[in-house]
């Protein structure tokens, strides 16, 4: 339950947002911290882990780097944040959003030619994942410039290796295009990962669905149970998506080429079908619980009554037998011949006669 | 389940949209996919099966052709579609699209003055059909231009057989018409093919109420429950189709004319009822199963209640022949004559009382 | 269930909209087709039953006539509505509403300036009626033009005869006014004979919920299913009619005068009225479903308990009855003189014990 | 029920709207009109009872008088309401309004410059109040002239008191505004009335939620239906209101000063509240429902659960009973010295060890 | 329950708004109200506990104070309140806001340039707290002036001293920027209040759902509603407090910053979330109150099964036994002497056979 009930807030009454000097003072984590970085263009690609990153940053980029894509993995150690903030200028704000997770999805566009920032684009995205059986989400935050791509993930691992493949595809579309394309990728792969996670409840719908019809047990309400919460987890997670990538197509950014505008479509289009199966999902969930219910009380029903029709059955013929061991001394039928065998006679007759009418009512 | 729960999107983080040299490079399927064109104008109509594909493509369609309708029957040959894409120009996107099924009903603006492509309107629908008891479902892709329409079906066999008659006879309406009229009569197909749809399952629904208020059986819930899985797969079809409906009524677009978006509003009309029944099915639906839940515990109440009367009437009958069955040798009732009569007067009365008592109270 | 689940819609992928030349080809129903026609002027009123229409149609109206009013009851003879087309226009998609049944309500507005057509409004309406406890339906197509109005229903006998008195009256505002007036009044009658209907739901409900409260029976589920039912067929027909009224109201049209536009305004708070009325009593209805679940399951478990309470107390009565009546021989209390009333006085002080107790705990 | 589910619609099919002289042909009712007129100034003021009306209307107001509010209490004297009608000039559709109760609270503005009637605003509101545990409400038809204020009651009987006394207090803020003011006070006072009647539907629900958790009753069940009832019947009548003081605070009009309209937002602000907390109120008394049948059926439960674990253990018991009672011959246990001892300490080792099972898996 | 369901409201029809004069009149309470005042610039600042207020009014602020926020903890003293209305001349709907409460949270601007009273923003907010395991609510009131923030408290305690910490800091953002970016942290200190708040909710819910779904106790549904009924409650407080935020962010105003808009659009990310948990939260108990009625009636259907199966093998056995134990004379197995044996014997068959079978069935 922990991803949906659980959050790393900062203190209540805290200063909004993290200057640049206040972040070196944040504790950092022990776990360590990634950061690759890939340049291209059309003609050239380089891709690098960055272990020094205060010398990585001193340098210029290559004059053939159109685009520039820094990932970091990881947001336990403070220093590596500090210095892209510094040398990215990033706003205060979007950086508490970065490392005071979980944050809601969400677009910003930060700066301009107003302002005395650089222009960017601030998104904040969630990566679902299905491991070992069990949902994960992370954060993603990206922050896109005119030819910077920065991406900060929760932890080591993503969806996002195909796009590093592509990269190094010579003639890809993707290294044709802008850094505004690349984010684009980065977005689509992430929207498009939920399909296999779709699939997967779909499959385990259909499980339940057969479990439920043919032979429900008394531990399929709590698997019920946990596939809706985790539904509710997926939903949470796709329609502040949907918000974002609708932003993105429909508002112009000077970040944002309108190639990348009319492509963001096609991701929407994607995110309004995985709505489209959740919602499905949902209803069908919630149907499958009245379902449940319904068979499990007409198990029951099934069985009460059956063995309820048995005592019924019972309980007169005892009645009887109880009658003829009784001790009156003047007992007209005890010492006739014909006692015995009548009342075996009676007892059939009677719990016949039971059986039929039972069974005539469609009781049995 | 299938139609609800399954889909085969490609790999998450492929590259988005669909080259035309990537075609090919697609795995084809082996069904064979069958082609047909139809020529027609006002005077004249030629239709035509087309095996060799890339040959008919070479030549120009005839001068006196108005209108030319491409009909591709199954997506599994990546040649055929290759051919078409490139002979027409299809977006990468709308490819993928038209290949990676399932997608959801829209319709989208493609090319026009201000773009290198040519002005073309591509339509997704979703064709519904009754098929021995079993909902079935398949993508419909459309792409219509100034004189052309291409329609991409899943598999052999649809609804547009009236359409292929109307064009074969002189004078009708649609003959007289442009192509974005042959659209309209398509859409307009596809969707008033939903009203017998929508008979069958309202004829059901009836059966199934019958069914509930007379003798509600134990597989009754697992029939309702079906019902209304296909009554969400029938709404989640029709919900975007009345989006795309609305749009090709309300906005212009150059491959559209006028009295065809006049008509659209047709169209409109009958995918607003057929909503508004979907969804009066599904309350009546709702409603069924809590009716079915109560008449069943009626049901079994009732049941049960009787049985529990009668052992209820036998239990102080039974103790009472226990307690002359005992064996005490002081016992003054046990010698007296008229000690067993009155034994079962004591019976008939205390029985009798407690009949009289639970039919005053209502429980008989 | 016939009105809520059935309709007779034309072949699906039949041609749009029905020409005047088509028209006369469709196969013609058997039942008499009354055709009345009422032409009025502040001054002066003439009220005809229409034998020979096509006679009818070749003559001009008489000059002082303001307002022609023409109703055609019953929809099989295709020659009427043939004629009634050629002569008024009308146009082809608006008369396969009319023929096709049932369409949702709507309004359109047809022709005008810029059209080869004349200005004409087309109001499709539902019409409800009460007929021996049954609710019926029926559709009714208006044609609203400069100075006629044409109406058909589905079948004779409708909710209009006031305004036919109204007619008769020198000096009514109706005779004082406009076609548009006219249609106003039609509606009017149509939407405010939905209060009778709603005050027998009303009356119905109060039953239902008396008997809820006070005595459920088995079968008090169904009748509350129906009422449901039929509740949701009057919304199915009361929000469009909103929709309907609300365009009629705030749009404006050259066939409407603007002293009826102000009046329509009074049917829509009407219809806003009914519909607020009806979600109420549906709100009821579910309510009420609830109310009789628990109420039924309360009686049924109160008999339950005193039944079991029964069956505890004798229990362990039937088993010390059981002790004394084995045969052991050495059998120490069986042969004391205070053997059997000690046997009786355990008796009652045990069942006393378990009454009192049970009493106690709130059990009886 | 009578409030929720009775009205008194005038006949369906009637002329729309009451004209002057159709007023006075209306069957008036026999109980007594009281009609009251309060001149007021921010100097003077004086408050009269009116008996003979037409005298009253035929002379002016006096010179000082600065705002005339005259209040009808009854809606059965026919006259009365046609010489107010015709002295001010009533528009015929809201006299329909004020007879023909109940009608849904709405504002609508009639006359001004471009009519031949002086501009008024005509509001409909619902006045409530809770006499001896009954929720009664009441129709409010206020006419909002320059300078005059005319409102209908239904009967006798208001909350207006404490405004008739500030109107006599000199110096109030109500003497120094005009006519438009006083509507609004009167609109507080309805609406301020609101909180007592939902404090005592907020004190009930918090009597039935002890009784729920501590001691459910087999009527507590009817008592939630009805405070269920009674909220629908508030929302239906807050719901409208919200929407006609939206109107009055947004919406400008000749008769209504800036200085009212900012007032307004006060009394929406509270209304929106009130709506708040009947919607809170709703989904407790839902959510009531579903905790007393959880409750009720714990209890019955936790009942049958030990009357049928006391039959359990007595069964087995007197089977064993059942058994020595046998008179078989053969029956070697029968004459045995430690037979009948060995038989209370089987029973004593049966019950004890079932007992103890049942104690350990929690049945008891 | 009393924060959802008590309030105390001014008296129905009382004068609408509170005068100045008025305020002296209304009856003080007896605790103690603290004021004190934070005069604060980049350089300086100066915090005071105010005792004589009059006199600390009558003087001027120092020169150097750039922002002056003076809060009152109490809204008992009329005094109190009437010197500052007086002082700052509040606006009189405004002084009844803040005493009269519960008000709903809400955003007001009252005064400026073409008003005789200066430019305020009136914000009303609703700080949460959890103590020792009860929620309360308090109602805050925040008037923002120019150069002044006056902020009034129900009770003493609040959560903003990291604020006063943060403006005795300097170089603080919050020191070198102005009024309403002070209003902003208070709000922001408020909103994120809430995120411990939901923390323990979320472990609560965590604790049932583990209950719910090992072992559900009768007491476990009042449990659930408890918390369903405060989920109301925060939510009933958060959605209000969203669309104060969102005006804030979104409507300019001269005493707003444009600094102070843009961090407000912070505040409005994390309200969305708060809102987001709340729903999510509860969709969660909702779930569980199904989960648990499911799992209750499993267990005791459990219970039930397998004492009704224990009575049904019993009852055959006795009444065999009861056979046996008849005093018939001629009763042919009673003197054989493989007659006990026998019987015995069959008991073991006929109970072993009924033990196969419902475990076969799977009744056990």
């Amino acid at each position: 339950m922990a991803s949906i009930l659980h959050f790393r807030k900062g203190k209540p009454g805290a200063s909004p947002g993290v200057e640049y000097d206040e972040i070196q003072k944040l504790p950092s984590g022990t776990s360590h911290v990634y950061v690759s970085c890939i340049d291209y263009s059309p003609d050239q690609v380089q891709i690098r882990d960055v272990d020094d990153l205060d010398d990585f940053l001193a340098h210029h980029r290559p004059e053939w780097s159109a685009v520039r894509w820094i990932n970091v993995d990881g947001l336990t150690d403070m220093k590596v944040i500090h210095s892209l903030a510094a040398k990215y200028q990033l706003h205060p704000l979007a950086i508490e959003d970065v490392i005071r997770i979980p944050e809601r999805p969400k677009v910003e566009s930060i700066g301009g030619p107003e302002s005395e920032l650089q222009a960017r684009l601030f998104i904040i995205a969630r990566m679902l994942q299905i491991n070992e059986g069990k949902l994960e989400n992370e954060q993603i935050s990206i922050f896109l410039g005119h030819k910077t791509v920065l991406t900060f993930q929760e932890s080591h691992g993503d969806v996002w290796d195909p796009i590093r493949q592509r990269l190094q595809t010579k003639g890809s579309r993707l290294r044709a295009n802008d850094a505004s394309f690349l984010v684009y990728a980065l977005l689509d792969a992430i929207v498009d990962h939920c399909f296999p996670i779709l699939e997967y409840y779909g499959d385990r719908l259909e499980e339940i669905e057969d479990l439920v019809l043919a032979s429900p047990q008394r531990t399929t309400i709590s698997v019920i149970h946990r596939i809706k919460r985790e539904l509710l987890l997926l939903r949470r997670a796709a329609w502040p998506m949907r918000e974002v990538i609708s932003i993105l197509h429909r508002e112009q950014h000077e970040c944002m080429s309108e190639v990348t505008r009319v492509y963001m479509r096609d991701i929407y289009d994607h995110i309004v079908q995985i709505i489209d199966i959740i919602e499905t999902y949902r209803e069908l969930a919630n149907d499958l619980t009245e379902t449940y219910m319904s068979s499990m009380s007409n198990r029951m029903n099934e069985i009460i009554k059956v063995l309820t029709v048995i005592s019924t059955i019972f309980i007169p013929l005892t009645f009887l037998a109880g009658v003829y061991g009784m001790n009156f001394h003047h007992f007209p039928e005890i010492d006739k011949v014909w006692g015995y065998p009548a009342f075996w006679g009676v007892c059939i007759v009677l719990s016949g006669g039971m059986l039929l009418l039972f069974h005539r009512r469609g009781w049995l």
